[in-house]
C-alpha cells in the first residue's frame, strides 16, 4: 500500500509539529508557507520535543498553493485569523476524494473548509498540544499533543467514525499521535471550547496563567460559571458535552503544568487575537438555540477591545 | 441663628474638598485624621480648585473621635474599604439630633453607618466630584462637584426631603456646592450605580479612560448592557432609576473630560478596590430580588482576582 501523501497549510507550532511526525514516519509531506518559506528551505524544520527531537534537513516547501504536488491530505493549520484567505489557500487543492483536516479551534472552521473546499471530505481535527514556533523552521513542543478527529456534515449532525476519520487517524497514531476518533464533531468542538472560551480569555484580560485562574476562589468561581454556559450551550444545540465534564476540565486543568494559552501569547506579540471562531461564533450559534452565553459574552467584548484594530471591529462583525 | 459645627472622617480628596468648602463659608470644621494628621496640624490644609482656591492656615485635627468637640453634623468620607472601623470612628459621635451623612460610592454603607450611630439621624451623600489628594493636606479639585442628598430610612422606603436633608443641603449650598436633594435614596444610590459600576470596574480590567471605554464599539456595547443590568435591577428592588437614564448616562460620560475613576488610581496605587460597596452588595441585592446581574458578577469576580489579597477573598464573602 502506499502511504497517503500530506500537504500542510501553514508552518507554526501545530503545522510543525504534525507535519514533521508525519514526515518522520514516512510520509510524503509538503508545506504552504510565507515569511518562513526561505529559511525552510535553506535550513529544515527543527522540532525539539518532549516525545522525542525531530529534525528534517530537507522539506518540500511551496507559497503557492498552485504548485503544492498532489496529495491525499491537506492539514489546514494557519490561526483562525486567517481564514479569510482560505478560499485562496484550500481552492487550488480541492479535489473529489481529497480529505482536507481543519486543525484549528473554535466553530465554524469546517464550515469556512469546506466552503473553500466543497468537493473535499471535511474532517476537524482539535489540537490538545503544548508547542511555539520560538523561530522560522524551529518549533518547541512542551506538553501534550493529542488530536480529536471528527467528520464534519453539512447540517451538523454526527457523522459517526467514517473512513476518513479512520485513515488519517491511522496515520497520526502510527506517526506517535494520541488520536481521539469522534463520532460527533460538534460535541467535541463544544468540548474544546468549554476550555479556550474561560481560560484563553480570561488568561488575556487578567494576565494570568491558568495556575493562578485556578488558585484564586473568585476567577475560579467565574471559570466555572463560564464552563457552565458552555454546557448549557452545547444542549441547546444538542451536542451535548457530556455530565460531569466542566469537574473534569477543572480537574484536568489543576493537574496541568502552568500555562500561557496560545491567545495571551498572540496577544502579548501584537498578534490578532482569534476571537471569531472563540468567541463571536460560538456565542451566535448559542443565542440564536435560546442559550445566550451572558458572561462569556462580556468577556468577547472585553476581548475586542483589547484586540482593538488588529482584528475585526464590532462594526464590521455586525455586518451580515 | 449659629452655624452647624462639622466634623469630617477623613482627609482625602472627598473630605478635604468639602471639608475646606464648609470651613472657608464660616462653618467650625473638625477633622479626624489618621496619617495626614501631623501634616494637617504643621501646614493647614490646601485646595487647588477649578471652582477658587482655599487655603485653610489652621485646621482643628483629632486622631481620636472621643477627642472631638461637639458637631452637629458628620461626614463620613473615608473610602468604604476602611468601613469595618465605622464602629470604633463613628461609635463616640453617635447622640440624637446628630447628623451623619455617609458621603460614599456604593450600597449597604447607610445601613453600615446607622449601625455605628443608631441614635443619629443618617443621610446618604453622593459625591459627583474629580478631586485627588495630592499629598497630606493638598488636595486638587479637577471638575464637578455636586453632591446628591437623602435620608436613610430603616427599611429602604422614600423618606421625601426630610430637616435633616434641607439642613445639610443649604450649607453646602451656601458653601458654594450644588446640591441636589433626593427623596429616595435607594434610587439615587442605584442611579450613581449605573455610573459606577461600568466604568469604575472596566477601567481596571481594560487598563482604559473612560474615553477609551465610550469610543470603541465593543466596550461601548459591554458598557450599555451593564447599564441596563443596573437598570433592570433598580426596577425590581422597586427604586427605578428612571426611563432613559442609561442614554442620559452614556451622553454625559461622552462630554465628560477624559478621566481614570478612582477605582483605577486605587488600584494602581496598590490600595484595595471597593468592592464590597459598590460591587458585591448590588450584586447581592440585585440577585435576591430576581434580577441577577450576570455580566456585571463577572466583572465583579475578575476585580476580586485583580484585588487579590488586599481585600476580602471570595471566601470571606461567602460567609454569612
Amino acid at each position: 500500500m502506499t502511504q497517503r501523501r500530506y500537504a500542510v497549510i501553514g508552518t507554526g507550532a501545530v503545522g510543525g509539529f504534525y507535519g514533521a511526525r508525519l514526515a518522520a514516519a514516512g510520509h510524503e509531506v509538503h508545506f504552504l508557507a510565507r515569511s518562513d518559506a526561505e529559511v525552510l528551505r535553506r535550513e529544515g524544520l527543527r522540532v525539539e520535543s518532549v516525545d522525542g527531537d525531530i529534525t528534517l534537513p530537507e522539506v518540500s516547501v511551496c507559497t503557492d498553493p498552485a504548485d503544492l504536488p498532489a496529495v491525499d491530505v491537506v492539514l489546514v493549520t494557519v490561526k483562525t485569523t486567517a481564514n479569510g484567505s482560505l478560499g485562496r489557500l484550500l481552492g487550488p487543492l480541492d479535489a473529489p476524494g481529497r480529505i482536507v483536516v481543519a486543525m484549528q479551534n473554535g466553530l465554524g472552521v469546517d464550515d469556512q473548509a469546506a466552503a473553500a473546499a466543497p468537493a473535499a471530505t471535511v474532517l476537524g481535527g482539535l489540537c490538545f498540544v503544548c508547542a511555539t514556533r520560538e523561530r522560522p523552521g524551529f518549533v518547541r513542543h512542551l506538553d501534550f499533543g493529542a488530536v480529536s478527529l471528527g467528520e464534519r456534515t453539512s447540517d451538523g449532525t454526527a457523522a459517526g467514525i467514517t473512513d476518513a476519520v479512520g485513515a488519517v487517524g491511522a496515520d497520526l497514531e502510527a506517526a506517535g499521535i494520541e488520536v481521539r476518533e469522534r463520532p460527533d464533531l460538534l460535541a467535541a468542538r463544544w468540548q474544546k471550547l468549554m476550555w479556550n472560551m474561560p481560560y484563553n480569555g480570561l488568561s488575556v484580560v487578567l494576565d494570568a496563567g491558568t495556575d493562578q485562574l485556578q488558585a484564586d476562589p473568585s476567577s475560579r468561581a467565574l471559570v466555572t460559571r463560564l464552563m457552565r454556559e458552555v454546557e448549557a450551550a452545547s444542549v441547546a444545540i444538542g451536542h451535548p458535552v457530556g455530565d460531569g465534564f466542566v469537574d473534569q476540565m477543572l480537574e484536568y486543568t489543576d493537574r496541568m503544568t502552568p500555562y500561557a494559552p496560545s491567545m495571551k501569547l498572540d496577544h502579548e506579540a501584537g498578534r490578532p487575537m482569534e476571537l471569531a471562531a472563540i468567541y463571536d461564533e460560538p456565542l451566535r450559534v448559542a443565542a440564536a438555540a435560546g442559550a445566550p452565553m451572558h458572561e462569556l459574552t462580556a468577556l468577547a467584548d472585553q476581548l475586542h477591545f483589547l484586540d482593538g484594530d488588529r482584528g475585526q471591529s464590532a462594526a464590521e462583525r455586525t455586518v451580515p
